[in-house]
């Protein structure tokens, strides 16, 4: 923390500042300035707040100057986690792809299409079963149901499944069935089931808010991992901006940038964050370009007859074209798919 | 629904979506142009998804005519609804002053806060018992405790409670004390939540989500009401956008929409709207300008020793000017405070 | 500027940022902390860059600890700026209402439209003579013609006129008819425009671009004003954001915040702010509540055959209708309208 | 346009409604449906003010259908638009690799600069010699001195040159020396540049405004376009959204959109897109991914030194480690560099 005194405030307001950070068992290091005097501040473990200093008199403001995150932080462990899940490994070198419908909606649906993406190089299977949506009236999935057919569908083709969990209730159910769990963007902040799955023995996939902060999808991700589970994954999956011609605005740029800043496996999923099935090819080869860790495609026999995210949904034989150019890129980066 | 054929589109494509429409029970109108054919759709109860269409050959676009929301909408009940908390009142030409700290800190905190803020005007105490947090490491609030507190201040003051539930597992606790629940901007649209509020017989007050369009404001209100509870508020408290000067942008430009589209009632929290203890009583003034049925306060003893949200957080003196401000407003806007 | 050096920074690498401050003529003050080392630089008359420092080996990051703007703000200039225009004035204590139409369109419209808001309380005739567009297509405005009709007006009115100036080529031709001469927020950044006006001797009002932030604004006044020209008044008008439901999402507030930061007086223009007619009134009084010196409204005599901006004119009556109002939430205020 | 009437609207005002479109010299087409009508308008050339009706008694709102811009887009011109510039190739499958450094400051620094892009596989030079620059006291760029160095480089080199013009003024100095007119993010919708460039014989790359949505992008376009100059690029920047963890938020998920409604070369710019010089890279290779016909590099003999943009440079080291890169990603995407 660095307390900035207004230009033209007193030695008495300088001083009754310092004995602030004094009173907090701190140690202040006042820097006299041409314009005005800056304050640095010692001996704090964690983030101060900013408002315990801004209302006094004479100061300006009070800038933080450390990340507010720890244990998903480079500086804290320099090496990559590498999570396996069966044959599927997050990290480390590989890609991996997941693949699926955006909902289970009949047990055909879901098997074909796990045969097929199976067979067209997708190392994990996705499905929900629980599907949160913004209007009440809307397919909100199949439930228990769906967990089973996905279950049907892993026996089947050997995909280890994720799926989201949408609350701290259905939570015990879904972790029954899946491999990964996964939070959605609506839920990112939602730290009563943050902490749940915090306490649990299975991996997390947890996926940008809609208006999030890369410093606050770390923070979210530090609710997890602080509980002791630190098998988390970050998906980004586009954030809300001004531009409405596509769905989202898929914000491939922080990569290298989470790169630098955390050691957790970075997926993703270019179907949401573009909403169109023409986008999904393209972003899909330019996620792996930027070096992530997974992508996340959805695909569906049928896309005109799906119960949600029909206009993003990639066709059977669009997937295999995906692959192909996948692959292509994934041996550029020198990645394992 | 109205399906866009592309300009060139041939007879059979044209013939094809009408087809489609009909598949479905509906009724097809095609509107022939000079540039390109449009096809009316009628016969639908709800909303259609477009990708039923966007996807055929020929099509360009299918543009959805009507709102996805039903029961708040003005359209089916014109009337304004009106919501009595003990002596407060929400809509119906009384403004409600909502006020007090952030987070329920102290007993001697809560007490005395909730005594000045009655003697200047208030008509229901705030404060916060469960505070979702950004960071896990952050001051998370009192709980059961902290709504103790609440109790034995509004046993006190005889002012009604508001305070926010965080999650279903602490609903029926929180549910005992509070005469009105509110949901956090971050749980907007945590849907699980929202059916549990809809089967309560308790006023809920549903606050905007931090990148949340007023139409899923209003389909959030709408999984509330279609449950059965019919009493819910709506607090704009600030959107997220580009700009980080204030803390958020309160969006006060959506409150005369608000007003033709819903019959619900409107309360602006100017304190998370700014951020900054300056902007607070200049903004309350602007939102019971544009006719507003309430605003909500943060006030504190000591903002400088505050757990949460010190920088916004009016001292008593502050609360008191906002009130002489707040009265000649309303008094301009025939409100009664 | 502060430097703030990684943790596990060596104590050569502290060194070395610290010789390369003094190799800028500058003195390093470093802070050894528990985490890590922030080295504050003295000695700077403006702003550094933080390229000089955050490439060099083991330095994390480089944080600007002071303003970039001087002549626009209070602490260079603690009194408001009070312009006068003939009978208006905006500072000081008195709300300025400029009204009129948002294109001139014919000799008829615009004297009419200056009659009707002079009768209203209006104090300055706005029109705009040349036009920026999106689309080629669309109407471009009169020219040197509309110039011709705002001067007839102010003839027969004596209101002074504020009208667009959109490129350095027509800047002498509008200005032999201006009183106040208005940038559109889209050349808000248009630099040689800012530096040609800065030459002249005439007020300017700036309007805030769609997405520039506060301190960006401030610059561009700065520009004005540090060569020469200090009659500058500052215009918000509504930035770009997610929500669409409204033209533009109008952000009073940061009005408090700039009252802070500078001496300029600050106008809100609502029927861009909102772009819907409903909406204008309330947010007109919104806009006055938070402390203005002036408000923009829009006024057609027939606003449905309007050639630009339809949907957010007032037509004569509601333009009354909002005089009433803006009166009494001005008295309030203690402004003179 | 369609008109949308209220739920309840009465067959006078559905009436009155279509009288309005016969008066405007076009045919009404109403749609009745359950639960309200729908009027389609056809005959109109272009797009209509949606105004016209949506003040209209019993009108819920008017919706347009059909794009505004047309010379720009595949509707009208389906082949792509290829432009030669001496060597350098844009569409057509070529990628084409512009290089060099932000501001033009010394002859060494260009001349070493361009040599060593050159060598490395860039096609095309770019160099600022005239800088907007958000602060008036930053450096502006070397003016006609600047682009006199970039005519040298040329020479030496046998690059064209790409360089920005900001201003009307200077268009014509610029014009002499430059290959490729650059239009800055901040003068996108600086019209009266658009026009005069729309008059020249030279190609113009116009970069994307901070905030401005892929529609206004390509009606600016169509400003240059609709006045004879057909050889226009655009270029992905990045734009403003709240995330301020990289400088800008580059948006490729625009491209294949891009692809499918306009014609035009598509070049994107990850130097400001990311703004750090470790994102540079690895958006460079997302870029090409995605199907680019061009990608713009920041290059500096010594970053830390550099007079503007020096965080996002790259060093010559990083720009052979780039093209290395590049070439890998082209080839899968069979373009030629």
């Amino acid at each position: 923390m660095l307390i900035l005194m207004r230009s033209g405030a007193t030695p008495e307001q300088i001083e009754a500042a310092c004995q602030a950070v004094r009173d907090l068992g701190l140690t202040p290091h006042p820097i006299p300035g041409a314009m005005r005097t800056a304050i640095g501040i010692t001996g704090n473990r964690g983030a101060l707040e900013p408002s315990l200093f801004t209302r006094l008199d004479g100061v300006a403001d009070a800038v933080p100057v450390s990340q507010p995150y720890k244990l998903v932080s480079r500086e804290v462990k320099p090496e990559d986690t590498i999570i396996e899940v069966g044959p599927a490994r997050l990290g480390g070198g590989s890609l991996c792809v997941m693949a699926g419908p955006c909902s289970v909606e009949t047990r055909d649906q879901v098997l074909t299409t796990a045969a097929y993406v199976k067979a067209g190089g997708a190392t994990m299977l996705r499905g929900g079963a629980f599907k949160p949506r913004t209007s009440p009236y809307e397919f909100q999935g199949l439930r228990e149901e769906g967990l089973e057919l996905l279950a049907e569908a892993r026996e089947a083709t050997g995909l280890p499944i994720i799926t989201e969990v949408k609350d701290t209730e259905s939570l015990a159910l879904v972790a029954r069935y899946a491999d990964v769990l996964q939070v959605g963007a609506r839920n990112m902040q939602n730290f009563s089931l943050l902490e749940r799955l915090g306490d649990l023995d299975k991996p997390v996939m947890l996926k940008r808010g809609l208006a999030s902060t890369v410093k606050e999808w770390l923070m979210a991700a530090e609710y997890i991992v602080s509980r002791g589970n630190r098998r988390v994954i970050l998906c980004e999956r586009g954030i809300r901006t001004f531009e409405t011609a596509t769905r989202n605005t898929l914000d491939l740029g922080i990569v290298p940038l989470l790169r630098a800043q955390t050691h957790l496996p970075i997926v993703v999923d270019p179907s949401h964050g573009t909403g169109y099935a023409a986008g999904v090819t393209p972003m899909a080869r330019a996620a792996v370009a930027t070096g992530v860790d997974g992508i996340m495609i959805e695909v569906h026999p049928d896309p005109c007859k799906a119960l949600s995210d029909g206009p993003q949904a990639l066709t059977f034989a669009m997937f295999d074209a995906l692959m192909v150019d996948v692959r292509a890129i994934a041996a550029v980066m020198k990645q394992r798919v």
